[in-house]
This record gives structure tokens, C-alpha cells and sequence, in this order.
């Protein structure tokens, strides 16, 4: 049992918790809680962490019992280590999965003509998870962030994504303008929201392969993503407001695709 | 010039950020920043606090000149006062507004049907703001709230919500099954949002007077308010996705009734 918040193992997972570059360096990042350690696939799971009450939890036979490596801390050093107020008292190192451009570009696992989200510089964490979370229940098939986007691996994006981490397939690229090029060359309508867009946003049409571009909280798009896009579209606004959070623009917009491809 | 934070009204200001008591007690809140500040009608500022540095500022003489009373902070203490990282240098103890529920139950300033959002127990100070802000970009006359709802005046909603707050009418009820009853009897289709609703949100018609019901983040709608709805709705969820984020939800069913109203 690990006693010590001096541990070499603590540190490391302190450090995986906090900082983004080490966590693009070890290629790992952490989760906590039993629902979302019980939807990770063992096998992506380097190390389980968990308290030394935890062992009498229900779910402690299942959570451990295909996991490489278990290691217990005392309940003081968990709590010390967790990202949470109120820790489950169990915690997974995971693997970082990498996926494709090309797998973006395909049809969804059933199918469905692909429904991407494209992030430029999107800053908040919650935002990211928000839109993650919305963006499966709307039927996003996947999830493309430019280099400038808060990192998915964030722990406040793993806890605030409830699972859909693991499920929406996404990847990260260094040249987004590229990557549009990309999605357009494979058929992809390209749907920039923008305040000041010349279509309403369910005027369009999303039945086919399409992919939502969604800006930074302040700035939205740069223009030149604005200028690659197929189809510039607003979200209309009532009142005074002037814009609206970037989650709820893109959850707006999601739904209203997920409500054509219903119908 | 005030140079202590040790001084009477910085240590008022003070509560009146970090206590919702102290706001409902003196029924007064403090709202921050410039294009806040501006929006805020002068009669209603009790007293503007501005930085020694903000007398430089090009809004000076516009915010400071039909207010009753402007104090000037050191920016020391301005600093330390401010619930911003990056203050601005001006802050308002502004007058607390009261709706009625008849005013909420009537026609919006435009005359159009009532588009009502009511939310029971909902408890994310950020939710609220969100919710407030993209529920006046989607048209709402109103926001009905329970007790258990999150502070409207915490200095996190005012911030988030962007100015709505002081455009959008809204009221705390006592008791809100009461209330509901009073908006069904005023006409009011009530539509609960609710995970295991009967509906599809996008089938139902909200072109007439229209209440949407929105609950905890947790639980959601208790089972009584439920029970009173006109009809239970739910938004579609596609992958393994349980619940949607409150305000995305929120935001889903208001814009889709905003769609509907422009036909």
C-alpha cells in the first residue's frame, strides 16, 4: 500500500493530472470515478488506482480483475491525489487512443453519412466536454480540434464528458486548413457558424455528410476557416445578444442535423 | 480615494459578491465591468467603484455622469475587491429588480405568445447564466424559478450571462407547483423535459404559450412537477449518451420552439 504522497507512482499521476505535456508525453491520461472506470476497456488500462476503502466497494472485483496492475493507497493520499472534492476512491491510468483523418472522413459506425464537429481554438475545458457529451446524444460520428483547442485529456473534459470520450472518435491536427481541404476532397460539406452568416442555420440541409465548424468563445473562426467553408451559417438571436456560448451553439446546431436526419 | 480594504463599504461590496444572504437581505447585487456597467439604467446603481487608474478610461465620463454616488479604490484595492481575474476597473452595487408572476404569464414586450423557461433545483451557477443568455437569444419572455434554483445575482450568473439578466424578466416562487398551476390556468402549455418522456421535443407544437420545465443537473424534474406538465418531451439521444448537460438541453427545446415561431 502506498503511504506517501512523496511516492514516485502519486507524483506521476499528479503530474498526468496536471499537465497537459506530460500527458502528451507518456501518451496516458487519467479517469476517475466507477462509472467511467468500468467503460474503459481493460486492456487500455496501465495502472488502476484505488483507495484502501474501496476494496469493499461492489464494483472492486469487476474493476480489478483485468487490469494489468492495481495499486492501493491509503484513503489520505487518494484524496490528496484525486481532481475531485469527493473522490470514488478509484482511479485508471489509461492509454491515449489516436485516431485517423481518415477514419473522420468515413461513414459512422452505422453507416450514417459522416456528422463532424470541427473546434479552431476552442479554450474551455467545460466547453469541450460539453460538446462532446452533445455531440454523441446528437449522433456526431466525430471530432476534429486544430492544435489550439483545450486539451480532451484535461481532467475536467474526462469527468465533464461522462464516457463519451471513450465512444466519439477524434482526432488532433497541426494544420487545419489542410485537414478541411482533406474532409472537403472526401465530400464533406463544410458548415462554418458565423455572427455575421448570410443563411439561418435550419435553412440547410445536413442529411449528407457534413461537418459544423465551431470557433474559439471570443473570437469565433479565423477567417480563413470562415473562407474555406461550403456554407456560412448563423444561429438567429433575439434580444440583444451578441452571441452565444460556444457549447450551445454547437449543441443548437447539432440537434437541428440530428432532427433532419430523423425525419 | 479608498485605500484599505479594511474600509466599511469595500467590506459591504465584498459581502454582496461572495453572500447570497447579504444580496437578498439588502437586495442589492454587483455587477462588473465596462459594457455591463453601461447596460445597467443609472437609476438603478446604488454606487459605481471604479479604479484611481479607470478615470482614465475613455467610458469614464458616460458611466460616472447620471449615477447617484461613484467611489474611486486604489487599484490595490480595487483588485483585491474585484471578483474577476483581470478587472477592468469599474463595478456597480446595482438595485435588485422584482417580477411578478403575472407578468410572466403575460405576452412578450413584442407581443408575442409567452415562451417560458422554469427551473426546478437547478444548481450550476454557469448553467443558470447559460440558460438565461441563450434563452434570450431564442426568444423567451421569461424565467421562472424555485427557490432551490442557483442565485441569479451570483456574481458568476451576472458575468456569464452577458447583459441578459438585466433584459430578460424573471422570478423566484416560494412554491412552484403553485406557480405551475397558475401559468396552466393562465393559458400556458407546460413541457416538461424529461428523460423518459412520451414525445420527441421536435413533434410537439410551441407556437402558443409555452412553458418549458427544466430540472437538476443530478436528478432532474421532481416527480410532483412531472406530474402537473401538459406533456413530458424528450430530446432523442443517440450512442450511450444518459442525459444531456442542463442549459444544452435548454437550449435545444428553446430554439427549436424559436424555429417554430419563425416559421
Amino acid at each position: 500500500m502506498i503511504t506517501s504522497t512523496a511516492n514516485k507512482q502519486v507524483k506521476y499521476v499528479s503530474a498526468l493530472l496536471k499537465k497537459g505535456k506530460a500527458r502528451r508525453e507518456e501518451r496516458l491520461f487519467v479517469a476517475e470515478g466507477v462509472r467511467m472506470c468500468l467503460e474503459i476497456p481493460p486492456e487500455r488500462i496501465r495502472t488502476l488506482y484505488i483507495s484502501d476503502s474501496f476494496r469493499g466497494n461492489p464494483h472492486y472485483a469487476e474493476l480489478t480483475e483485468k487490469v494489468r496492475q492495481v495499486e492501493v493507497l491509503t484513503d489520505t493520499v487518494f484524496a490528496a491525489l484525486s481532481d475531485t472534492r469527493t473522490p470514488q476512491g478509484v482511479m485508471a491510468v489509461v492509454e491515449q487512443r489516436e485516431y485517423r483523418l481518415e477514419e473522420m472522413a468515413a461513414a459512422g459506425s452505422t453507416g450514417r453519412p459522416p456528422l463532424l464537429m470541427v473546434l479552431e481554438q476552442l479554450q474551455d475545458p467545460g466547453n469541450l466536454g460539453t460538446i462532446l457529451r452533445a455531440g454523441e446524444g446528437a449522433g456526431a460520428t466525430g471530432i476534429l480540434m486544430d492544435s489550439g483547442t483545450a486539451d480532451i485529456y484535461n481532467p475536467k473534459v474526462v469527468r465533464s464528458t461522462m464516457g463519451s470520450l471513450l465512444r466519439v472518435p477524434f482526432v488532433y491536427v497541426e494544420d487545419l486548413d489542410e485537414a478541411l481541404v482533406f474532409l472537403k476532397k472526401a465530400g464533406i460539406r463544410l458548415c462554418a457558424t458565423y455572427l455575421r452568416g448570410s443563411r439561418d442555420y435550419d435553412k440547410e440541409d445536413y442529411r449528407k455528410a457534413t461537418a459544423f465548424l465551431i470557433g474559439n468563445e471570443g473570437s469565433g473562426l479565423s477567417q480563413e476557416t470562415v473562407a474555406r467553408a461550403d456554407v456560412r451559417i448563423r444561429i438567429p438571436m433575439l434580444g440583444k445578444v451578441e452571441s452565444l456560448n460556444a457549447a450551445v451553439a454547437a449543441s443548437v446546431v447539432m440537434y437541428e442535423a440530428a432532427r433532419q436526419r430523423r425525419g
